[in-house]
C-alpha cells in the first residue's frame, strides 16, 4: 500500500524526507540557491500555524507591526555580541541602482538592532511600558547546507519583541512565551516538547539567557523549535532605551524576544508522517476531511454534496474530490500523500445497506457509520481523536527514546545505536561540552531547571555536577 | 475643536497628512534611509485589509505561496523590458557572509521573474492550468524621495500570479482581478475609483497592457492604487513556459499579474481625514467603537462594561477606554485622531435621564438614545450609515473635482487653478502626452474604454482623437 514516489521511512530517513515534501507538494527549491519556494499546500499550513499562534499573541495583549528589512551596518554594530553571531552569515546589499551605498546593509537574520533603535525613539517614561510586540516576516541567513523547513537561507518566521519596567516582567514575558509555544505545540501540532534553559554555549548571541523547546524526531535527532530571550539590559545600553520610572530618574529598559519559524512544517512532517507522505493534525490541517464519491454515481454524489454542505457550515474544512479522471483508488493515495486527517468514502454498494465508510489517515482504520448518522458530530468527534493519538503515539515514542546515561561509555553506546534525547550530568564546563561533541555531533539541548542530577557527577569529567541536562543530535 | 497637533487639511495638505500619519501613530521613519516602520495602529488597518482581500482572493480560487525575496541578476535579465524598468531602482546584495557573490541578486522588486521561473518548473500540461497565485509579501525600489504609505523604498503588498491555456482565459482574469480591487475599494475602503487601461507609455514594463483603478485625493491629485497586468506570451517565451494543450502541441502560456500595496492606507488618509485625525471607514477600522465613561463612576461603569461584552460578542471591534489618568474630552480626542467611527459616552448626567450619547466620527454628530435601547442594532445601523456617508461624500466631492477640457487652455486652467480628474480627447501620440506633461507634471492616469470622445480631436495636437483619456498629477 506504501507509496511508491516515498522512501522507507526505515529505509533512509534524510530521502524519506525529501520525498515526502515533493510528493505533498509542500515546497520546492527555487533557482535561486538555498532558498525554497513555499508552495500551495505548504504555505497553507503555514497559514493556519500563524492564525492560531497570532490569536494566541493577541489574546496575551501582543500587537505586530512591521520594521524594514534592511539593517545599516553601524546599526547592526551596536551592540557587539549579536553582530559577531550573525556578521557571517549576514547577506549584505551594497548597491542601490547603479550607485554604491556609502554604507552597506545586510538583510535581517532578526531584528532585535531595528526594534532596539525603534525604542529608543518611542519609549519616555514607564507609563509607556510595556510594549509587546510581534512581526511576522522572512528572514536571511547565508547558511551553506539546506534543507526545506529545517533550514534555508531564506525562512518565515515571527519574532516578538517586548520592552519592560522591571527585570522581574521582562523575565515573565521570557517564560510565559515559553509557554505559548509548549502549548501551540501541544495543542495543534500534537508535539511534545522538553523545556528548558540553553548553556552560556548555545544561547542567542546578545541574550542574557535562552529558553528553549525542543522537540524529538522519528529517526532520534532533536529539532530546536522555539527559544525565548532575556535580555536584561544588554540591548538598552547598546542601543540607549532610557525610560523615567516611577523613582522619576531613568534608567535602562528590559527587553525579550522570542521566535517560531516555518521549521515547525519540518518538525510536522518529521514526528507524524509515515511510509504513505504526511499525517496532518487535524487542528492545524488545511484540509480535515475529503468526501471521495467511489464512483460518480447520482445517488452518490447527492450524498457526498449533501454531506460536504453540512461540514462546511459547521467551520469544518473540507473538500470533495469529485473528478471524474480519477479512480477512487488515486484518490484515496492522494487523500493521504496530502496527510488529509480523515476521509468519507460513499460508494453504491455500502449505500445498498445505508452505509458510509469513514478513514483515518492517522491509524489507516476504517469504520462504517450510518449513511443517516450525524456526519457534522461523527466527523468532530473522529477528528478530536485523531488530534489526542497523534500527540500520544508522539509522545510515547519520544517518551520510549528519552534515555539516562550516568557515564560517558553508556552515553556513547546510546547516541551510536539508538539516538535519542540523553539526560546526563554536566559540571558546567564547555569543555565538557565540546567532549561530547565528539560522539556523532552531540550537543546540549537545555538545561532542565529544577530536576535533580541522576549521579551527582559530570559524565565526561566526574567532577560535581551543576545542572542535569539533555542532550542530542541536532537539525 | 480640531486637533491641535494637526495642520489644517486646506492650509497645507503635505504638512496635514504628515500630522495625521504621526498623530494617529500609523507609521514613522525609521533610521533606515528611505524605510517606514509600520506601528501598531497602521498595522492593524493593514491586517485588515489583507484580511478582507485574501478571501475575496480565495473565494475566486487563488491559493497563497512565497517566493524567495532575492533574484539572481541573469533570472531579472530573462525579459529585457522588465529589468530596464526596474534595474535603475534595485538593491543589489553582492556578498553573503564575508564572500562575495558570483553572481549578484537583486531585491524582489516585483516577482514576475519568480514566478514565471517556478512555472516553467512545474506546467506541463493543460490539465495542470490555470495555475492562481498569490503572495503577501514587502518589495524594495530604490526611491530617491520618499513619502510613508505613498512611496517608501520597502512597501507591503500582494502580488498576484497566474498562468492560463488560452489568451481568453487570461485576459478575463485580468480584468476580473481589477474588478474585485473595485469592489474592495468601494465596499470596504469607501474610495470609489475609475477604472480603465494604462497608455503605452504608463503601463508596466513587460505587460501586454495595464489595467488600473484610479482615486482622487481631497487635494486633487490622483493615486494610482491597483494595477492588473496582461502579459499575453511575453514572460512564457522568456521564461519558456510551455505547456501540452488539448492538441497535443506544446505552446506557450498565458500570463497576468496584479497587485495593490500598503499605499491604500495613504489613500483612505487623503480621501477621508479631516483636521481632527484619521477618519477610517467601519468595515476596514481595526477599532470600529470606543466606549468612553464621562468619570468613571460605578454605575457609569457598569453600563459600559455591559455595552462592552454585548457589543463584543457580536463580532464588533469595541474598546472601553477606562483608563482613570485621562479626561473624557482627551479621550474624545484620541478616539477622533485614531478615526475610530462611532464612540458611546455615558455619564451621570445623562444616565439621570435614562440616555446615553452616540457620536459619529464622520459627521462629529451626536445622538442621544435610551440607555436600555439594542445597542448591538444601534451600534450596527450607525457603522452601516457611517460606511454609506463615506462612500456617499467620496464619491461627490470626486464628482465635484472631475472636469472636461476641450482644448488646451481650458486643460491648462483646469489644472492650475482646480486639479482634479480631467477627461480630455488624446490622439494616441505619445509626444501629446509628454505636451500635457509640462502641466504641473500631469499624467494621463487611464483611458476610458468605451465612452465617447468629446469633441473627436486630440486636446494638444487637434489631429483625429482615439479615445477619451482621465488625466491627473500624480503622488
Amino acid at each position: 500500500m506504501a507509496n511508491k514516489k516515498i522512501t522507507g521511512r526505515d529505509i533512509d530517513f534524510a530521502k524519506w524526507y525529501t520525498d515526502v515534501v515533493n510528493a505533498a507538494k509542500l515546497s520546492r527549491y527555487s533557482n535561486v540557491k538555498g532558498c525554497i519556494i513555499l508552495e500551495p499546500n505548504g504555505y497553507a499550513i503555514w497559514e493556519n500555524i500563524q492564525k492560531n499562534l497570532d490569536r494566541m499573541f493577541k489574546e496575551s495583549g501582543h500587537k505586530n507591526v512591521a520594521m524594514p528589512m534592511l539593517i545599516p551596518e553601524s546599526l547592526m554594530k551596536k551592540e557587539g555580541e549579536l553582530i559577531e553571531g550573525f556578521a557571517p552569515e549576514a547577506a549584505w546589499v551594497t548597491m542601490g541602482g547603479s550607485k554604491t551605498l556609502e554604507e552597506r546593509m545586510c538583510i535581517r537574520p532578526t531584528s532585535e538592532t531595528l526594534f532596539s533603535d525603534y525604542f529608543a525613539d518611542v519609549v519616555g517614561s514607564y507609563r509607556d511600558l510595556p510594549l509587546k510586540y510581534n512581526q511576522w516576516c522572512s528572514v536571511m541567513r547565508w547558511e551553506k547546507e539546506t534543507r526545506p523547513f529545517l533550514r534555508s537561507r531564506e525562512f518565515w518566521w515571527q519574532e516578538g519583541h517586548t520592552v519592560h519596567e522591571t527585570a522581574e516582567e521582562a523575565e515573565t514575558e521570557t517564560r510565559n512565551m515559553l509557554k505559548t509555544y509548549e502549548t501551540f505545540f501541544r495543542d495543534y501540532l500534537a508535539i511534545p516538547v522538553i523545556s528548558g534553559k540553553k548553556t552560556e554555549k548555545e544561547k542567542f548571541a546578545g541574550a542574557e539567557y535562552t529558553l528553549t523547546i525542543e522537540a524529538l524526531m522519528y529517526n532520534g535527532v532533536s529539532l530546536q523549535s522555539g527559544t525565548s530571550h532575556y535580555f536584561g539590559q544588554k540591548f538598552s545600553k547598546a542601543y540607549d532605551i532610557k525610560f523615567l520610572n516611577r523613582a522619576n530618574e531613568y534608567e535602562f529598559a528590559y527587553q525579550t524576544s522570542w521566535g517560531v519559524s516555518s521549521r515547525m512544517i519540518g518538525a510536522l512532517i518529521m514526528v507524524h508522517g509515515d511510509d504513505d507522505g504526511l499525517v496532518l493534525p487535524p487542528k492545524i490541517a488545511p484540509v480535515q476531511v475529503r468526501i471521495i464519491p467511489i464512483k460518480c454515481e447520482d445517488e452518490v454524489l447527492k450524498l457526498c454534496e449533501e454531506y460536504y454542505r453540512k461540514l462546511k457550515e459547521a467551520g469544518i474544512a473540507v473538500e470533495l474530490d469529485d473528478n471524474v479522471d480519477t479512480s477512487a483508488g488515486f484518490k484515496f493515495a492522494e487523500s493521504e500523500v496530502l496527510g488529509v486527517p480523515a476521509r468519507i468514502e460513499v460508494g453504491m454498494r455500502d449505500l445498498e445497506n445505508g452505509q458510509i465508510t469513514l478513514a483515518r489517515r492517522d491509524t489507516k482504520e476504517k469504520l462504517q457509520i450510518s449513511k443517516d448518522a450525524d456526519i457534522v458530530a461523527e466527523i468532530q468527534s473522529l477528528l478530536a481523536k485523531i488530534q489526542d493519538n497523534l500527540l500520544k503515539k508522539a509522545t510515547e515514542r519520544r517518551d520510549g527514546m528519552t534515555y539516562e546515561a550516568k557515564n560517558i561509555d553508556e552515553f556513547s553506546n546510546l547516541m551510536n545505536n539508538t539516538p535519542g534525547f540523553i539526560k546526563a550530568d554536566w559540571c558546567g564546563d564547555p569543555e565538557c561540552e565540546l567532549k561530547i561533541k565528539e560522539i556523532r555531533g552531540t550537543k546540549s539541548r537545555c538545561i532542565l531547571e529544577g530536576q535533580k542530577p541522576l549521579t551527582g557527577k559530570c559524565v565526561v569529567c566526574g567532577k560535581t555536577a551543576k545542572d542535569l541536562v539533555l542532550w542530542g543530535i541536532q537539525y
